[in-house]
């Protein structure tokens, strides 16, 4: 097992199997087969037992398998589907999980009846959040690489930040900031660039658009790095030229309900405890109804993941997990402000991992 | 009906209907659901019957989808899923389709469960290709959006081709290429572009790497552009230097085979038929066991999608298809060669879409 490139989070996952009465669960999400066994790839399956781990991928991708994730046993698999009977068969396995937030329909339906006509009878159980569970947990390896990602999307905006200027259309700036997060490193984007300015920025997930930017308003620049797989996720609210009195209390309001969760947050506090922190401050400012939505999210190799932080997110919070915090206060018409950074809990605080000039006045 | 912004999809979508018989479906997956609407976004479904057709999308998207998806009725959908059931039972649905190629496990006893909550008992019917199948004819206006992405890819390649140098690494040849595609006014590239020098070359999928270009040995070039959605697919193989005897020889093949595909395709030939054509040639040539993949696909929406053109692929090419054609010849340790362009059939032939030069000894 030691031969493994993260023999820990095989080992986590078997422990998840036992847990859950599993003697293997079959792996088609991209990302969690990543994490589990270091294969990057755009087709390819995992099947974990307590013994046994395989990567099932196709001719395109088996040499590139066997390079980035040594012991594992990797198998060539065709457009047939009988080779995941053949391998229940060879394991003798009797309860096989899926992942049913991420196996379709038909899929699923392939599987079942390749099994059956391979004399394969395993009971097959719907799993359900094992991957991104494990996930929400980053261990030192998974902390430096999002901390690239974080340190190339701050480096980016602050550049692209600098050049902001009256005129320019929000795409225009969207594609400053990416073209430098590439030349930084990074392999993309983490996600779609937001960029919205004055009206556009009272919808939290404005489309970046041809608008030109203006003197006054809020410019709302919401913009994320991927590197090496980490996805970074940072929001900043500028204005070009000077900004009048209610653009400074509306950013005084979001920073002050930021600054107090990440003060406040610990371990062992909910996601919605969490949130509920920054809510109240923007509700006490009689923006209760601008601030539609969450506070934030866990980030790593998917940009949103768990744990979930908002009003509804009944997991804990706990040492070695990021995530964003990203309160915004909306007004229809007038714009938005939104500011987000990511923390890690870390001794039961928060600790800020990206440091991107906030406005000051 | 008249008011809907592609109308003639909505009504083959229908008809669609009438001969699965379905009373209504329910559209999952993003490109049907913008193919059929207009409506883009990252989260929604459409409900079509015969008389009625509604967008259900989260707060963040309704008005957007009022703007983009005339005719359409916008319904605004929570967290939970008894709305699915109120639109069941409010349009009397009795059986419902849905896409069993996108709807995964989990969402579908979600809503199942939530019908039954909520006194709704259609019959729920799998459905697969629905979606897939309309989208594989284009209309007049979807054809000049792809010749759009087309053009766009064709240029930025015969710049980047321009700027090759020996000592450049694929990835930097790669963003040469990308960052031209943007600042022609594509909204992003449309798939991974590969750069793929010498025997990196020899991978069909070879993942672009830190490898230099040098002189003598071929240089696989795949690349796309997305436009208003639209993917564009373009591969050429160039050398940096002298070609020598062999590099001509492999090339000579390749472009017979794909100028015989182009020349001999008719509509009603299955993508079978298409695909032996390029590959009886290469076979003749001694390299059958060198060509190891589909001579081409359908694409639009997706960079991949129907028709099939391979060597299982049953379907008719039909006018107003268009397919890729791009057979290869890969040689383990020495590199490879692919040449690929996008066609249409029109009047019963094909006409070549993309324009950008090919090598010439």
């Amino acid at each position: 097992m030691s031969d493994f490139r993260f023999p820990s989070r095989v080992q986590k996952l078997r422990e998840r199997l036992t847990k859950d009465e599993l003697d293997a669960i079959f792996i088609s999400n991209g990302e969690n087969r990543r994490y589990v066994s270091g294969f990057v790839s755009s087709a390819g399956y995992l099947l974990v037992t307590q013994n046994d781990a395989v990567i099932c991928t196709d001719f395109r991708y088996t040499e590139q398998a066997a390079q980035q994730a040594p012991g594992w046993r990797v198998d060539r698999i065709g457009g047939k589907s009988d080779w995941l009977a053949n391998l229940v068969n060879e394991f003798e396995i009797k309860t096989l999980g899926f992942e049913s937030d991420d196996m379709t329909v038909a899929t699923l339906e392939r599987f079942k009846k390749a099994l059956k006509e391979n004399d394969a009878t395993p009971e097959l159980k719907p799993t359900s959040g094992i991957g991104v569970d494990l996930r929400a947990y980053k261990d030192a390896g998974e902390l430096e690489l999002l901390q690239c990602a974080i340190d190339i999307g701050d480096k980016a905006f602050e550049e692209t930040a600098a050049q902001l200027a009256v005129g320019m259309t929000e795409k225009e700036a969207a594609w400053i900031f990416e073209k430098a997060v590439r030349e930084q490193g990074a392999e993309s984007i983490s996600f779609e660039t937001i960029v919205a300015i004055g009206p556009n920025a009272a919808r939290p997930h404005h489309a970046t658009s041809d608008s030109k930017l203006v003197e006054g308003q809020t410019i709302v620049f919401d913009c994320g790095a991927r590197y090496q797989g980490y996805c970074s996720d940072l929001t900043r609210t500028v204005v070009l030229g000077k900004a009048d009195d209610e653009v400074k209390r509306v950013y005084d309001i979001v920073l002050t309900a930021q600054l107090a969760a990440i003060d406040m947050v610990t371990s062992g506090m909910t996601g919605e405890d969490c949130d509920a922190i920054a809510r109240k401050i923007i509700t006490e400012a009689g923006h209760e109804n601008d601030f539609g939505h969450s506070l934030g999210h866990g980030l790593g190799l998917e940009v949103h993941e768990n744990p979930g932080v908002g009003p509804n997110a009944k997991g804990k919070l706990e040492n070695g997990m990021p995530f964003t915090i990203e309160p915004g206060i909306y007004i229809p018409g007038w714009g938005g402000v939104r500011i987000e950074d990511v923390v890690v809990l870390e001794n039961d605080k928060a600790r800020v991992m990206s440091h991107a000039a906030k406005m000051s006045f």
